[in-house]
């Protein structure tokens, strides 16, 4: 805690020196992504926090940290609330503290790089209100006072092969450019490295999880894209692919190429674009559109070699989790084995394809109580053992080339208590309600989310997050736009893949979760219909453990869904096994009656 | 049709004397509503058309005519489509027509009464846009050329007990004085005739089917409320109830009255209140706060009185109900009775109980092909005969001093196909899904609008309308904010009242929908449930009519549900009737098996 005093000594000193009444420091980074690389860890070197997402505002004799429901216990265990005052970030959010705190002529600072322009706008007003100043500065103020701040990342950029990416990176700059004709733009800053990774066909691997390097590109209507990032970077098979469409220039480089557009219209997305970039460009004299990421939709929408590519990741994950669904069974109550062991032995069996490149997120390894935390992170030094008479839940993935991967199954070590049967078969409802679910184009995940819920709702239950969220191929493993939640107001649209999650959680009990990932699908014509439909194709392949089932509170049809779907997950994932798994499996699934 | 170029003649001829390029002509009065009383009338007096919504823009040389979907067909029936171009009033709405033919410097005229402040700021953006200006007349043009316009109706305004609403004015207009405070605001002008009403405890009848008087009125924080309405139409019981709340001010004081307010921070609903209350206040140097009208969530949400009120009225009206369609079943096949003779049928039995105040829509009886138009209009010349073979809908309702009701009934004349069957079972699903369902607080009707639809969507079918829309008490049978539909972004709240109507509808051929009216209430707690939830209580009791259902398509939940609704049907019904629709309400009410 020492050294967090110490920490926040040395910035309100440098404040002092700039004149700053106040500083803001985000946990994002310059990308806006899920994972950041250890430079951009800023908040956890200020704060102790080590949460996802958070907010500093340093003032020079207090200060705040602002997180979300998830992290209003772990902040206080992580940070020293002497130092740092918790606030709620949705209940009590930054511009409160901003209205509160700053008086009259006084200077709040900010990093206009890690700040998107949207945030900046919010922060700006609350200050002006107040008739205070939001100021950008020219270096981040972390940056400033952390001696040893570890290094940008700056790995190998690889070529994402036309057989994964389906489409040429050339054919796809040309759609972008016709969008930017449509805008009246002539160019467009893409802030979000998923974005320029599928629009150029490359792939990194800057941070954990997410196989993309940190780097801006610059697309124009007219002539090469430019990636901000160093020629060196990349693969010579990168480079031969990249080098009639894209330009390397170093990262540095991007506020003078901005400054250069000076008399043309540059499109930005106000929710990821850095306000840097934006004062680069008004400062130039260019005309700013604010629009949504060109790649946003298409992105999502993934085509026939994406689709297929899915398929193929699915399956090979499904052989992998089955034979460790199997492990579990039977070493489960052994006295030997942990949530820590059991996720390495996952990783291990996914590693034994060769094909894996890595977890698409850290696994959710959890047994007992842990398995009522949603978002359950795992101590090493703190596992707790897998035992008889318990639940165990594991939600992981893997990256591969073809595709991401994200799937979670809850399994029984023991028996069953008859109020983990209900529930869990509850949920199990909930998840074939939407597996089978057929509706008509224009439906977004908001109009179909309480499909996955009414059976808990019938029992006063419910859970608390979203019941989907889009998978990206071979990226992100939570992509937008497309979300099945009570916010998800965007079209599903045939080619989105969205997971498939609902649970139920007792606190200091047990959880439940069954996550299978499905493909947004033109539904084919239907005898007597009178509009064409979408539907769900079920992705991913692993049986669904039939000792938690009361097949009694099931229906016909649904019944009907779960026999045929452990049937599919026999014929795909038996050819994939060893006799042993292969025997174990047909046990697995065997119909339910 | 010469009628109508002779009047727009006398339009243009007025507009040339004020210099006037265009004027907008709305279907809408100056109170908004549904219905307007025939001085109002004055988009049909100009073109012919008769619809409910719609909005004519007169240029000098050209003139133009917006209606939605609804209306397309019928427009090209009703307005000679060479003098009127018809648009629709969505995709190519009234703003395109102002951007692309008025010119700089050019005025385009509108009646500031009848138009709100909201759609006025739309109207005047749009103007200005081209360098024109959106100029407020200070009398309606068409009521200066309409020589025999009728006069405006200012009926008798009655008391409304609070053996009926439950609560008193004075604590209404207390809690309204709270809100106020809390809004900073001296005043706010209530311009929706159902707030007028519903906080004044008030009723009227100057408009068909819903019993208010078209009157605005002025609520302050300290002091009495002004309602703008001659004392002379108040009953004496009305006048004694107001003495001390209330000072009536003839209408035409409303401008002065808002003048008046100089210095003062008056609150009005920019979707309701009339631009000319703003500009009034605006040039009187008042502060105009925009928030929702204060009345619509406490009138939502029915309070203890109004909720017995309307189980005793929807009784009462599936009492009346229940005898009709056994007349129908009885009637329907001897070649002597029309859709219009069945709907005068219906509305005699529901005077029968001497309670009935009037009806509170225009009933919709529709046979065969009819039936499979939702907003089918009855014209009395062109009736269609019942017959056997065909399906008949009856969507219905009354005004009853307690409550006001709104029911659909799908009866069979005769034997149904096989795919009325179907089609009917499936739109029975939709309605008990939502009739069974619990959901936790925050729910909103968009969340739950799939649950009535997904049986269609499984056979590539949908309804093309909100599956319910908010009820009030002795007031409009549309009343907001509370609606199930993709748009319903309001959280369902305990008290309110809302309509569950799935239908299904096949052009040329039949239609189905089945209508019950739902009040909103706790759940009461559910064992091992985690959290509370809210439920229905169905208000509608009138049998369902057993020989369109497929049983088979049932599950063993909904089974039970109808089963359970017919018992509750017949304990609710047969009491009120006598021993002849008794025995034919048990056949009905038969179980299903």
């Amino acid at each position: 805690m020492n050294t967090h005093s110490t920490r926040l000594k040395a910035l309100r000193t440098l404040m002092k020196q700039r004149g700053l009444a106040a500083v803001i420091v985000p946990r994002q980074d310059e990308f806006q992504g899920e994972y950041v690389a250890p430079y951009a860890e800023r908040l956890q070197w200020l704060t102790g926090f080590k949460g996802s997402w958070g907010l500093a505002i340093v003032g020079l004799r207090k200060a705040a940290i602002f997180v979300d429901g998830r992290y209003t216990l772990q902040v206080r265990q992580q940070t020293d609330t002497a130092l740092f005052e918790p606030r709620h970030l949705m209940e009590d959010p930054p511009v409160n503290w901003i209205a509160a705190n700053l008086r009259k002529g006084e200077k709040i600072g900010f990093d206009p790089w890690v700040t998107p322009v949207a945030e900046a706008r919010k922060l700006r007003a609350a200050a002006e209100a107040v008739h205070a100043k939001l100021v950008p500065l020219p270096r981040n103020p972390i940056d400033m006072v952390w001696p040893d701040q570890p290094a940008r990342p700056a790995n190998t950029i690889e070529s994402h092969g036309i057989e994964h990416a389906g489409v040429a990176a050339a054919e796809k700059l040309s759609a972008i450019a016709a969008t930017l004709l449509k805008q009246g733009a002539d160019a467009v800053l893409l802030a979000d490295p998923a974005s320029v990774c599928w629009a150029l066909n490359i792939r990194g691997s800057d941070v954990p999880y997410t196989p993309f390097p940190l780097a801006y590109a610059l697309l124009r209507r007219k002539g090469k894209a430019e990636l901000f990032a160093d020629t060196a970077r990349l693969t010579p098979d990168a480079r031969k692919a990249l080098k009639d469409i894209v330009q390397c220039k170093p990262p540095g480089d991007l506020p003078a190429r901005l400054a250069a557009l000076t008399g043309k219209t540059v499109a930005l997305d106000p929710a990821l674009a850095p306000e840097a970039a934006r004062l680069a460009l008004v400062k130039a004299g260019t005309k700013v559109i604010e629009a949504q990421d060109p790649c946003v939709l298409p992105r999502a929408r993934k085509n026939e070699t994406e689709r297929q590519g899915a398929r193929a990741a699915q399956r090979r994950d499904g052989g992998a989790l089955t034979r460790f669904l199997k492990w579990v069974s039977e070493n489960a109550t052994k006295g030997c084995h942990s949530e820590a062991t059991a996720a390495e032995v996952l990783r291990e069996m996914r590693a034994e394809s060769n094909m894996l490149r890595g977890l698409s997120f850290e696994s959710i390894s959890a047994s007992g109580p842990n398995a009522a935390i949603p978002h359950y992170h795992l101590s090493p030094d703190d596992a707790r053992p897998l035992a008889a008479g318990e639940i165990y839940l594991i939600d992981s993935g893997g990256q591969y080339l073809d595709g991401t991967t994200d799937v979670t199954r809850t399994l029984m070590i023991g028996t069953p208590t008859g109020e983990m049967n209900d529930r869990f078969t509850r949920v199990l409802k909930g998840m074939i309600a939407l597996s089978v679910l057929r509706f008509p184009k224009g439906t977004t995940g908001a109009h179909i989310d309480a499909l996955a819920r009414a059976a808990l709702w019938k029992a006063g239950l419910d859970f608390d997050h979203g019941t989907g969220h889009g998978v990206g191929s071979y990226l992100s493993v939570h992509e937008g736009p497309a979300r099945i939640s009570k916010a998800g107001h965007m079209a599903l649209e045939p080619g989105m893949i969205v997971s498939n999650e609902p649970g139920y959680y007792k606190a200091g009990a047990f959880g439940i979760r069954i996550e299978n990932l499905l493909l947004v699908t033109e539904a084919g014509e239907i005898e007597g219909g009178d509009r064409p439909m979408l539907g769900f194709e079920t992705l991913t392949f692993a049986p669904i453990d039939r000792a938690l089932i009361d097949a009694r509170l099931l229906t016909r049809e649904e019944l009907l869904w779960l026999n045929g779907y452990h049937a599919r997950v026999l014929e795909q994932i038996s050819p994939q096994v060893d006799a042993a798994t292969q025997a174990w499996l047909k046990d697995a699934c065997a119909p339910l009656t």
